[in-house]
């Protein structure tokens, strides 16, 4: 059940903590990774917002993805969370869990990953554990965000009669994962180097939003991240709400590298909106803020589409080019 | 990379998690377990304490251990990190990755474990995520906790000339392991049903020092929780605080059946006090606040004992009832 140790204070794990993690962990709070716990001041006035995902090597990345990719996609998961609650990154706990043969190299390339993320997204890292396993390559991170009292935006709060919102361009990361299967597929033969790399880059490497959290507490009346398919997380969002939408697939923005894939096989188009890893934010504004929400949007360096509006009732309407609702084999990729 | 859901809000996760987690979800803050994040309100005046703890199985607890129990142990040894800082909890966040085969009845009985768990110690659920892995079940909790701020007591924070102290009895919880791997030790066998038992049950279930956190704060200089061995644990500690510290074997508190065990196999001694699984307090308290520390550790139900002192200088000089200095081929256990 365990392995001796060398000596107090130097134990494989000690030492590799401090070699690798110690200097990344910047923050005060997180006392140099020498204690049991961290330690952080709450900021007066706000309220704490906690997220939590695990990845696993073979389900939610691949096992020979670069070491520092799956650290910024851990990362960027759960910063991608905090971003869809309006709420700004106090830093981060990791936990991973070591599998046979992984070398000094990789878990060097990881903490690279993770102490890259900590200072791109102001998200320091606070403390956390390191294990082995028998098993796949696995990693924990708790997420630590805050928002001023009273502001977090919910998922079940969206309100009939607003307009639907998302970021930046959906499907991307769907169809990079999709490429990465199947790369002979003739939507992916269509493509050329730089798009094809465009696409497998937006699986690997998510964008948290967090600068759309002013927009989203101030102008949103509900928000997600978009991690499972828009079209599943829509229909999740108005299930919890209440009420009924539907969205136009003319209006759903995608990447150029996307557009040209769908072209040349339509079949992808389903992968697109219900394939998931967009980690794009999909939101509810009322119509008359949407002026506000599209100038802070843009103020932040990030696009935003209307693709549809919330109504009364139950259900989401997914329609096509000619207006004709169009239906799924599925809604949305479950990794569980 | 992964299954097909089953449709909007009812994906296998969803529903495995709205039917065994959401009822114990009980905290305002976890939203039901509805929503992308948990909210908490910060204590006004308080610091946040944070610890993070994996667990994987035949690695910190065995395959086939009970689930319940595993969840407990779970909860507790991180419960056990925040008691040692003399933080009360607030809540914890809860990641488990599911083996295949595991089937529904061991998962009802893991959230009966979270569940009672989140009761007893008044550690709300507040949130987390649920996977597939086709490894080990794999459980991480991030626990939260508070303290008045400037009152987290350290681990480095140890002064030269006070008193060391540990909490309960120590060695049960390795003897219990060592139960269990080899039973038929000539230790093993002296001990009646009823003490197999219970060191069995100190492996399996740790008891967080939760009632001595006001003790702590007020009265230690510095404190962790013996996880490790006490012998390496309080290595580590003096090592931190810069300062020496001695121990007599004699007074270190040893319940009755690590006794008996003990003295049918003196080999065992060595594996109680360097073998982990203790979740005891380890603290340093002046002497003269002995007694204030005394009286609040009896008003909390729970024995406190003496079992040496800190020194200026370095290093740790453990002695036996002759006052000789003894050694150990191993200072503590490392499960990395």
């Amino acid at each position: 059940m365990a392995e001796k140790s060398v000596g107090p204070g130097t134990s494989a794990e000690d030492r590799l903590i401090a070699r690798l993690f110690a200097p990344i962990a910047t923050h005060p709070g997180a006392l140099g990774l020498k204690d049991d716990a961290a330690l952080l001041a709450a900021p007066p006035g706000d309220e704490l917002v906690f997220t939590k995902d695990m990845l696993v090597a073979g389900i939610h990345f691949f096992a020979d993805d670069p070491a520092e990719s799956i650290a910024r996609k851990a990362m960027r998961v759960n910063l991608s969370d905090l971003a869809a609650k309006g709420a700004r990154p106090l830093g981060v706990m990791l936990a991973f869990a070591i599998p046979p043969g992984m070398d000094a190299s990789a878990l060097e390339a990881f903490a690279r990953g993770i102490g890259g993320d900590a200072a791109l997204y102001d998200a320091p890292l606070l403390g956390g554990d390191t294990v082995r396993t028998p098993g796949p390559f696995t990693v924990s991170i708790t997420a630590i965000g805050a928002v001023p009292a009273g502001t977090m935006v919910r998922r079940a709060s969206a309100k009939a009669g607003q307009a639907i919102v998302v970021s930046g361009t959906i499907g991307d990361g769907a169809l990079g994962l999709a490429l990465r299967l199947a790369p002979d597929r003739p939507g992916f033969a269509a493509l050329d180097a730089e798009e094809a790399c465009f696409l497998k880059d937006r699986y690997l490497h998510p964008r948290p939003r967090l600068p759309l959290i002013r927009a989203l507490r101030e102008h949103a009346s509900a928000a997600m991240d978009v991690s499972d398919g828009l079209v599943g997380d829509l229909a999740k969002l108005l299930s919890a709400s209440g009420i009924g939408g539907e969205i136009d697939i003319a209006r759903v923005p995608v990447s150029p590298a996307a557009r040209r894939a769908v072209d040349a096989e339509p079949a992808l188009l389903e992968v697109a909106l219900t394939g998931g890893d967009d980690y794009e934010i999909l939101a509810v504004v009322p119509h008359h803020e949407l002026g506000r929400f599209n100038t802070l949007a843009t103020m932040a360096g990030i696009g935003v589409a209307v693709i549809g509006h919330t109504h009364e009732g139950e259900g989401l309407t997914v329609r096509d080019g000619n207006g004709a609702p169009v239906s799924f084999a599925r809604d949305s990729f479950s990794h569980f």
